[in-house]
Formats: C-alpha cells, structure tokens, sequence
C-alpha cells in the first residue's frame, strides 16, 4: 500500500485525458501538489491508503474548469451599468469610473472577489488582463487559484501607466517577480490591435518571446474594428497582426468575432489560442464568433467568460452551455460542439491554450491536482442514463449548475470543501465590496445628476469664454441682406455657406442646460455638395442672459468639444428628457461695420418645416462696456443698414422652433 | 392591526407590476391563498401581524417565474440522447421510447420530478403539453404548483389515444373534469399545424371557445415546417391556422422562430400569445426566433425553457438569460430586451400569454400569492449598486442562478423553504426515476446493438422473403448482351434504364449484416434525365448463401423500407462503423427463357471509378429443388445465349467494389 495524502473514492471520474477515459465508479489519489493515480475505485483503494479519504458517490470528479479571457478586478463593476451599446458603456461608464477607482487595493479586493465566486463555480484555472496585474498576481496566489496575469499594455494613459514604456517596464519587471512561482504565470497584454500602435505590438512580443510567457490580446471583438483596420492599414486586423510578426509569442486572442476565413485561417497557421466569449459576445451586442469554421480549421479554441461587467458573472458552466448551443443555433447544425468536446474546450483545450496543457486541464497522473467534484443527481439532472457514454457530458454542460460543485482542489490543496471557502474571508470581501459599490454610486450619481460632470467623464471638452451680442429677425425678402451687403459702410471679410443640422438634448431640471450635437456641412457653392464635415458638442447654461434694448447678450457658460462619437452615442449616453431637431441652411458673411467685426447669417431653417428665413447679426464681446457699444452697432446694421424695424426682431433661439407653440 | 398568515419583511421587493414598483427594504402580507398588500417594511408592519413572519433581508422577494412552454414527463428522458439531429433525435430515439414507455404512472412521475426542480429554480406557473394530461394534473396539483395542463391531439396515433378522436373525447372529459380546479387550467393543444388536418384544428378550437380554456400548439419550430407548408398547403403557417379561424381561441404558439413580418403582423392582430423557447431553438438547431421584430410589432410574448429533453432543465433563469442575451447578438443591438424586459417577460407578460394575469405574474393586491425569495448577495452576484434602478433587474436576470432561491410559495403554501421541498417525496421520486431510466437504457441497449431493432423502431419496415439466383460476370463487350437479347430463345418482355446510387452501412459486427440505401432514378431514353426517383433502404443479413457449381443462391433475411427521409438521417441514426458508396448505370430487361423468368442487368459501375461493366443474370425462386434448376439456366444463358465462360464469372457484391483489396 502506497501512503498518499489524499484519495477521492466513488463517483464518476472523467480524466478528459486524449483517450477520454472515464470511471464509473473511479477514484483519484493525490500526493502533494500532483496527481498519483487515476482509476477504478476498486483498483486504487487496492493500492493506496491517505490520510484523508473523500467519499465521492453519486459525484462527478474532474478537472477544474478552465477559464481563458476575463478581467477579475471588473466584477467590483458588475451590473453597474448594463444594456447599453458597447461604446456607451465602455467610454461613458467602464472608463471613467476605472479612471477614478482602479488602484492596486481595488484590484486585489476585485480579483479577491472575483476568485471566490470561480472557485465556488469550479473554476481553477484563468488567464486575466488587467492593469495592476501584479497585485491580480498576488491575490490569485492568496486564494490558492492559478492565473496566467496579463498586464495591459496600450498607446493611452491608462489606471496604472502614463505611457506605455511605463507599462512594459512595469511588465518587465513583473515578469522577473513572477515568472517561478508555482500558481501564476505572468504575461504580457497588448490591450487591442487598435490600441496600440505596431511598436508596442512588436515590443510587447519582445517581451513576451524573451521570457517565454504567453501574449493576451482581444482581436476583432467588433465589426468596427474590422472596419477602421482596414481604413487605416488597408490590412484586415489578423493578417496585420501576423506581418508585425506578433504571433511569435504564444498568443491568446480574446473574441476574435468577426474573423474572416482568411483570418482563420492565419489563426490556425500560427498555433493562435482563440478565447470564446459566447456570453459577452451577445450581451454587447458584438456578435456570434464562427467558431464552427474555427473548429473545422483546427484553430486552438478555449471558452472565457470576459469581465463579469460584460457577462455579469464568471460562470463556466453557463458559459460552456452557451457555447454549446449558440454555435448549433446559428449554423443549423445539432451535431457540431457536441457536449463532449464543449466540456474539453473548458477543461483542457483551455489549458493548452493558455500552453499549461503539461500541468493541468485533465486528471491524468504527474499533473497538477486542480479538480472539482460536483454533485452528479441534483432534481435539475435526473435521472441518470448509462447507455450513450455521451451522457454524462450532456449532463454536465446542459444541465449542471456552477452551485453543483461541492468541492473544488487547486496544485493540491482544498480551495473550498462543502461550498465552503477555505482560503478567503467572506466577510471581509462582502464589507469591502459594498463600500466600493457604494463610492462607485456616490461618483456615478453626482456625475449623473449634472450633465457638464457627464461631459467632463467622456473627454476633449474645453470652456469657451464666450460673450455673444445678438439680434434676429424674421426675414420674408432675402433682398434685404443682399442690399445690405453692398452698402458703403460694410465690408466683406469672408463668406461661408453651410448646412448645419443640430439635435437638442434638454432635461426635465433647466439647471442642467441643453447639450447641442452639431453637423456642420461646408457646402462648396458650385456643386452645392458638401466638401467638409464637421461635428461638434456644446454645451450651454442659459443662466447668465442679459437684455439690452436693442440686442441680447448672451455671456452663456459654454462649453465646447469635438463629437466624435455618433449622435446615438450621445443620445444614449446623456439620457435626455426631449431632444429636438433643427436643419438649416446658413450663409455666412464675415463683415466689418465701423472697423467692428461682425457676422451675419443668413439662415433657412429646414426642419421643423418652417419655411421660415431669418436674418442674424452677432458679435464677441469682452466686457459690459464694449457689450453696450456692439449692441448699438448691432441695432443700427439691423435698422439703418438692413432697413429692418427692430420691433420685428425675434428674441427666441432656434431651439425653440421645435418646441410647442412657437 | 390587521392579522393575517404570513408576513415576508426585509429584502428588495420586485412587484413587477405596471409601474414596477420596487420596495429595497418592502414587506408583502398574504391571507389564504392572496397578496393582500406590499409595500414598505414600515408600513406593511405598522398595518399587519401575522403568525409567520418571514425575514427576507438581503433577498429578493419577486413573482414566480412563468415558464409558458414544456413538456412536464419528458424530463425523464433528460441527456437520453442528445446532440443529434432534430429528425433522428425525436423519430429515432424520443417518439420510440415515448411509444414504449409513456403511461399514467409515466406521466405523474415525470410530472413530479419536473415539479421538484421547478419548485427549486422558482418557477410557480408553466404550461404543459403531452400525453395523459389528467395524470400531468393531478400530479401538479398534488405538488401544489400551478399549471395550464394541455392535452395533445394529432393525426397521428399517440401513446394516450389511437387516433384524434379519441385524444378529442378524453380532452372534453379532462377540461370538464379539472375546469374549476384552484391551480390547473385544462387546455386543449393541438400538437402543430403540420401533425394536425383541418379538421382537428378546428374541432380542437371549437373546444376551446366552447369551455373558454386556451389552446396551445407548436408553430414553425423549424424552417421546414415553413417549406413543407408552403409546398401542401400553399399558405404560410400562420396564416393557414388563421384563415382556419382557430385564433377564435386563445392561442399560446410555442417556438415561432420561423416566422416572417407577415406572419408576425397576424400574431399581434390576432392577440396569440408567442412562447420563445431559445435553449431548445438553438441546442436543436432550429434558430433564432425574431423576437425584437415581435416586440416591435406588440406580440404577447414569454419565455418557455420546451421539455428538458431538449434543455436540458427546466431553468427559468437560464432561460430568460438567454432570451435577453441572444437577441442582442442576434440583432447587433445591445439595448433590445433589457434585463427588466427579460424578467417582466419571464413573470408578468408570462401570464398575460396564459390569460392568468389577473390572478398571478406580479405582486399585486388581490392577486394570488405566487412567489419566490431568492438571496440577493451571493458571491456571483456582488456587490450592489443602488444607483440605476434597473441594476437589480440586471441582477437577476444577469447573475442570479435557479440555487439562488430560497423559498417558493404558490398560491398561498410554502412549497420550499430553505432549499427544502415540502409537496414532493424526494427520495421516492428518485428511487421511482432511476427505475424507469434503468429500463429505458435497457429497451435503448437491446435495440441499438441490432440494426434490425433499429430500423423497426423508425418505422415503416416489412420483411421480403427473398430468395435469388444470382451469377454475375465481367464484360468487356457491351454488344454480347445486344446479341443475346436477339438471341431466338430469348423474349423481351420490358426494359428499364436506372441509375442506382447505392450507399451501404456495415457494422464492425459482422453479423448486424447491413444497410443499404439506395436512390433508383429511372431514365429517360430520349432526354437521358431522370424521370421518377425512388429511395429505399434494404437490410440483409448475409449469413444464408449457398453457392452452386453455376451460380448463387442468395436467400437473404431481407427487409425492405421505403427510405422517406434523407440519407444524413440514416446515416447518424445508425452511426455504421464503415460507409460505402456504389454509382452504378443499370440497363435492366424483363426476360424469358425457356419459360422463367429472369432479370438481365446490364451494370456500368461509375463509383468507384473502375469503368467496369458487368452483366447479372437473376431469378427468384421459393425452393432448393427450383433453384437448382435456375441455376441451371442461368448458367445456359451465361455460357451458351451470352457466349462467355462461365469462369470468367465473379461472386462479389458490388458493395465489395469499395472495400479494400477488390
């Protein structure tokens, strides 16, 4: 009789080793960190003895699951903010409050958390980008679990770096602290293709050739990714990719959903590890992976949950279903991930992408002891049927629930017996969590609760000190501006023609102002075609209006920034109580009159279908003083030059017209 | 104070009502089988005492989960056979067993077992459809959950009626019978346009409008479904059943993926509820059902999770999980079905579609008491975020998991407490479970290792005595047998010109025999171009040859069917260890000679490709003495009429032309 630490008795042992052996009623014996024996029950209690022996009957033992793409600290951001477009939630929640909070204390509490819940679900091994990492590191090696921890590298400042030479030398020096240690194995991360620049692709290679340590980054989780890499390199992602020679490191490409033959293709060719992401795939609505063509072309494919903010949890089991299924529904093929090989993609095709394969991933002797055992009869997978050894398979990808798992062992040691935790204190992580989410709130609600503060958090806006003399008049006869045009006294500097279409974000609280997404069409005058496009935000608090007898100052707070996000975005970013629409068509004369600066449009408003013209006259001013003096003048280019009674001037702002009653 | 039996204090209360009020610290008083009020925890305690108080901090008090489409006894064919075919997944393997298997006793036990995980995973309501309804009643009843109880009719005969007349009389009998029952509503459903004439589709929503009780039906699970209609009927499905008038009743139409605008535009008008199954569409491949355009379009729509047969749970959460999710990815937008959607569709609008909205489906006043706790703060589901008031939505929808439920109450009784079920007789449920699978892995064992058994359980299969004379020779020269055919002792009695396309299915054991399926194209002389195709199957079992001097004396064990559905079918049905293809032209003439009958085939093998040409001489016969006097002739006919040696003669099959070796 052999003396080993530990045997795990009865129940049904699947190895998810090459030859798929499985035991009925099977058992594991354990010496230290590795698997010492695999095999019938009968045949291992005959031959080994242990201190502790764990009865497994009517329990399923195998490999730990394996979980090849997410970010741990993000599930402090779960259910934050949801059903939002990708770029809403990204841009407008997931990086500011990031900005805000990420430090290396909310990291390990994240990834604290974030290891309770896998190690509950069964999970024992991860691969995770984040930033920080080295704190993701050491919390990972606290609870007991085994990571491969990437740390991100990209062109912008991110939580952690100024730069991105900040961030390889914080890598870099990562990679030497971690690279032996028995749990974790460091890495490199790229953020994205379109995050980075070829030199820090090809440095983080480098980096990750010269340590040997695998190389994690997302590629073409969205069409419009495909789309701007091909604008901008005339190269689809992969195949750019690949020249930049990046595929030298062992890399795990995150999503890969919108890959092309071709791609696929380059994938395979290169021995690329693909993590499928089924669930935030579909969440943020990026799309269905093909991953029936990347199975037919042998790309290396594993399962990863993404961030539990994108998911929202890190739930393998769910995630392995929806593998499973998503890929039969959306090619009309049953028959293609059946349940078997949906359950080696989690277990050790996840380790051979994350090239762990020689450790763990499969329970077969010298390997590493990261399993779990699960409860084979709960209501939800009764009854049990022995004909089709495809069954138990089925049971464990259809039916089983990550609350299934009774105990989970990593490198050895319990990490939970009985769902009870081992290695982390609850209480600790559930009071910590709380305050963050209750900070996050805080941040999140004195953001919301003001539109500017919402401007500031999605970047490029700056405050333009403008203090604007106006007046406006209805105009039946465009004649009359023409006339003025020729008058002595004014001289024309320059002349612009343009169509300009302005949607209105209002809120119920007039405090908060109005935020104005503005195209501004050039129209070139012989083609009457647009020859630039321009789209810009502002921001305005009406609160400081002044009126003159003869014309408005208006000393608004405004503030200006370039949209280059679509108007979508903002309307679902900014929440709006009423938007409006207004078209027109504006020439624009620059004159001067009296040595003053003045412009002058000449607008015809489109939309609300008005039909209505108008005429305006402004100008910048600096002071009450020089305010009064240009308002003078303003009133004497609209009564003397233009001949227009200035009892006919309008005192409303176009917004207005799509309001009621006006 | 008003007294009443149970208060549930604490915990966030989801109404899920019109306005989805929601109390984070609210209470809910109950009196006999009624909510009679909800509200704040101050103020429901301030109003009421009551004998059971149940303290529900950091849970969710919510409504039952309302499952709108299942067949409650097919659990107990859970992870039988799966990742097949839709075809041979439910002619090989489910409507067999179900022929063999489903009875009274069947029914209730799989009833019960579906009771116990619905209890467990917070469902309260469901709709069922199959076979000895009473027995699904009863059962239910006796569990204390709340069912619709839909009888099937088809054309077909079933397990529980001979043919729909029958199924019809039993319907009246079961509505009459269970009409004013507490919690079952008796409902009559005709299986699915395409199982069902005219006829029984508008006896079954005569029925239905006679007792006002609602029927259900299956419609356009498949794409085929809407092909086959189209082709019989020349309507698509929907409007088939409309114009028949049979949305006089109120409809519950399961599944629905294959519906187009049109189709869409008849559900909504007509008010037919639609049950969206997405587990089931995508694990058997069926697709995505286009629900954003239905609920752009106001459909009445709810989330079933189908039979677990094909799930494989009955798991709500995963359900409307998915439902939210896939929609998303499927349309590339994020924001269709938000996580509040998703679970008004999983509660509320669930009883809307089953007429129960009055009595059940949220947590309002006067309304039965259907409910579930469920823990808010599971590890997978921290931490919490107060800001958004649709996070809590995300929550459950997102993260929470069918384990996470800790009480379920329907109509007024605790049916769980704590995890544990108080109705149901565990361990007689899954002693009585493990029996019937047992004998069903038996009856599935016994038939799966015999061909033979196979092909009876799909049907259609009659044995032909078949007993042939057979020799066969190489030819180089086509004109020996134009010669022979104008030989005088030779009459032409008819000719046909084939082309044969043969596919063989051998086993490893030898003495399964073997499949044969064969695609007969008889053609057209003139144009050269099939006229008629006939596919067929033939089973031999080789183990009765006998061989005389001049020829072979087959007398097969053969059984012939006629082949109705594709060659992929019976090609994963019987998973043959080896497959081979035969091509071969076939000039066939009727002829006699010296009074008896014989076939004259004149082969021309194109696959494989050997360019040989054979010519076959047969005759049947019905006795060793009459045989050895064909044999006889058929060697006179070789060797004198055709002019070739009879020991150029081969004894192949052609089946051996594609093995190895020939």
């Amino acid at each position: 009789m052999q003396r080993v630490d530990t045997l795990l008795v009865g129940g049904m042992v699947l190895t998810m080793n090459a030859a798929l052996d499985r035991y009925p009623n099977g058992a594991v014996a354990i010496q230290g960190d590795q698997i010492v024996a695999v095999g019938s029950a009968d045949a291992i209690t005959a031959a080994y003895e242990a201190a502790e022996v764990v009865r497994c009957d009517d329990q399923i033992i195998m490999p730990g699951l394996v979980n090849t793409h997410t970010h741990m600290p993000m599930t402090l951001l779960r259910a934050m903010a949801d059903d939002l477009r990708l770029d809403v939630w990204l841009m407008g929640y997931m990086m500011p409050v990031e900005r805000e909070f990420v430090s290396p204390e909310f990291v390990r509490l994240g990834t604290e958390l974030s290891c309770a819940e896998m190690i509950r679900g069964g999970t024992t091994l991860f691969a995770d980008m984040y930033y920080y990492e080295a704190d993701v590191a050491a919390a990972t090696a606290g609870a007991g679990l085994r990571g491969v921890c990437g740390q991100t590298v990209m062109k912008f400042p991110s939580p952690d770096a100024g730069s991105y030479e900040e961030s390889l030398t914080y890598t870099r020096q990562f990679i030497q602290d971690w690279k032996d240690h028995p749990l974790i194995v460091p890495s490199v991360a790229p953020h994205a293709p379109y995050t980075c620049t070829d030199e820090i692709l090809q440095a983080c290679a480098d980096l990750a050739v010269e340590f040997d340590v695998p190389l994690q980054i997302h590629i073409l989780e969205t069409r419009q990714e495909a789309d701007d890499s091909w604008t901008e390199f005339e190269k689809k992602v992969v195949n750019r990719v690949a020249d930049l020679g990046i595929f030298r490191a062992r890399t795990i490409a995150a999503h890969c959903v919108h890959v092309d033959t071709e791609q696929i293709r380059l994938l395979a060719q290169h021995g690329v590890a693909v993590a499928h992401n089924p669930t935030s795939n579909l969440k943020l609505a990026s799309g269905i992976a093909p991953i029936k063509e990347m199975l037919e072309r042998e790309v290396r494919l594993s399962i990863g949950t993404d961030g539990a903010a994108s998911n929202n949890d890190l739930d393998m089991f769910e995630e392995m279903r929806l593998a499973a299924l998503l890929v039969k529904g959306a090619t009309f093929d049953p028959t293609v991930l059946p349940a078997r090989d949906a359950l080696l993609m989690a277990t050790r095709w996840g380790a051979e992408a994350l090239g762990l394969d020689a450790i763990t991933g499969s329970l077969e002797v010298g390997k590493r002891a990261d399993l779990v055992v699960l409860d084979h009869q709960p209501f939800h997978n009764m009854p049990q049927f022995a004909r089709d050894p495809n069954s138990v398979y089925s049971q464990v990808v259809y039916a089983s629930q990550a609350a299934d798992v009774r105990h989970t062992m990593v490198n050895g040691r319990w990490l939970m017996r009985d769902r009870a935790l081992l290695t982390l204190d609850e209480v600790c992580i559930r009071a910590a969590a709380a305050d963050y989410a209750q900070k996050m709130d805080r941040f999140l609600i004195a953001r919301e609760g003001n539109v500017l503060n919402k401007l500031v958090a999605i970047g490029g806006l700056h405050q333009e000190e403008s203090f604007e003399i106006q007046v406006k008049a209805r105009l039946d006869d465009e004649n009359i501006v023409q006339q003025a045009l020729k008058h002595p006294a004014v001289d024309i500097v320059r002349f612009h023609h343009y169509r300009q279409y302005d949607t209105y974000f209002m809120f119920d609280d007039d405090e908060q102002g109005r935020v104005r997404y503005r195209e501004d069409d050039l129209i070139d005058e012989s083609s009457d075609q647009p020859v630039t496009v321009r789209t810009r935000l502002t921001y305005t608090i009406p609160d400081k209006e002044r009126e003159f007898d003869e014309a408005v100052l208006l000393s608004h707070s405004r503030f200006i920034a370039p949209a280059a996000r679509p108007l979508r975005f903002y309307r679902e970013y900014f929440q709006a109580s009423e938007e409006c629409e207004v078209h027109k068509d504006r020439r624009r004369w620059h004159i001067l009159y009296k040595g003053v600066l003045f412009y002058l449009n000449l607008d015809h408003v489109m939309e609300p279908a008005t039909e209505r013209r108008y005429v305006e006259i402004k100008s910048r001013t600096w002071s009450a003083r020089d305010a009064e003096y240009k308002a003078g003048l303003t009133a004497e280019l609209l009564n003397d030059v233009m001949g227009i009674d200035p009892e006919v001037r309008v005192r409303m702002e176009y917004v207005e017209l799509c309001q009621p009653g006006t």
